[in-house]
């Protein structure tokens, strides 16, 4: 037992350690003697849990999907508004990306793992489909107009999320990303919103991140 | 002058040569000889031309610029409006995106040189500032509200153009990125159009797309 829990505590340690190498570095510029360096392992632990580094991009691939993953799986149980749930998923997503490690060396290994041999387009699926499951929600709720395309938006909604936090990255190192986010709900929103709902709505954005801080 | 000649399309060769390689194995896992071996030169002629692999994709993202800067410069001098402009350049962009190896392989280094010692933010800033002077004629010229925020509007029209890119890439290798960039259109279009000039230009992403289609 203390054997398996060493060998997870391992596992999860080269994960953290590939993740800060691939994103100091670029993946494709990384050796796996760095990795095992930036990791505190040998590179026999290495190989004992990853059999190449493809494998260790798509598993840290797979962490940042978990660990974003986790924020639409939070508010599908606690029953939050869709237009609402949508608005804090991005907040949230922007969060991570900025804060931990993992999520955003994964989601710049997404963008660089266009050749890998394992397709990589998973997570970006995933998102779609929850943002799809918010925005029927929304329109149930009557804070969202029924006459959306439901797949385009969700597809919209997370391409220009995408590409609000890769242009952060790129020109801030995503220092700006919450005023930026902001900017993308005050386009999107009037697309959304019905008009009898926009006066009641049109703040919210801005007032969910307020909330966020406030916490 | 012939040995000139020649210098510049050894250049131009390692240029491609260096674009279809990066294209095909990332920036990172691709070695300079993999390189001198695409473009058809010896390593010297390369290094000749080139110090760094840095260098050459710094180039290549330069390239890529001037083939994408030259549709904004083409539309400037044709006194194209601005509504229409920055929907032309958005199509033209995705067409050279899917078409030209260069442009394609250029963009794709902008994302991943987020670590380059060389800021590579400079395409992002100038599209951003073609944007807003487009904004700014459509507003003069009544197509574009004059209640939008022509700095926030341009980041995010930039930002969302890259995003859909981006997922395009990662799902369909940009297969479907016309479509989706009618979607985008289609949400971004009722925040920019006043309500005024709703009816006669709602319909003008799809109706530029079809031109172009026929010419």
């Amino acid at each position: 037992m203390a054997q398996q829990e060493r060998a997870i505590e391992t596992r999860a340690a080269i994960i953290r350690g590939a993740a800060a190498a691939f994103q100091e570095r670029g993946y494709g510029s990384t050796s796996l003697s760095q990795v095992s360096a930036a990791a505190g392992v040998t590179k026999g632990a290495l190989y004992f849990h990853f059999d190449s580094k493809e494998a260790l991009a798509v598993a840290i691939i797979e962490a940042q999907h978990e660990a974003s993953a986790a924020i639409g799986r939070t508010m599908l149980e606690q029953n939050v508004p869709g237009l609402r749930a949508i608005l804090i998923m991005s907040l949230e997503l922007a969060r991570q990306l900025h804060d931990d490690p993992i999520v955003s060396a994964g989601v710049r290994l997404t963008i660089e793992a266009a050749n890998f041999e394992t397709p990589v387009g998973g997570p970006y699926l995933d998102w779609m489909a929850a943002c799809e499951e918010y925005l029927r929600r929304g329109i149930a709720e009557g804070d969202i107009s029924p006459a959306i395309d439901i797949s385009a938006m969700g597809h919209f909604i997370i391409s220009a999320f995408t590409g609000v936090q890769v242009v952060s990255d790129v020109l801030t190192g995503r220092d700006d990303i919450e005023d930026r986010l902001v900017e993308m709900w005050a386009v999107i929103m009037p697309a959304l919103v019905p008009a009898d709902r926009w006066e009641e709505l049109k703040d919210l954005p801005e007032r969910i991140r307020r909330e966020r801080v406030a916490e």
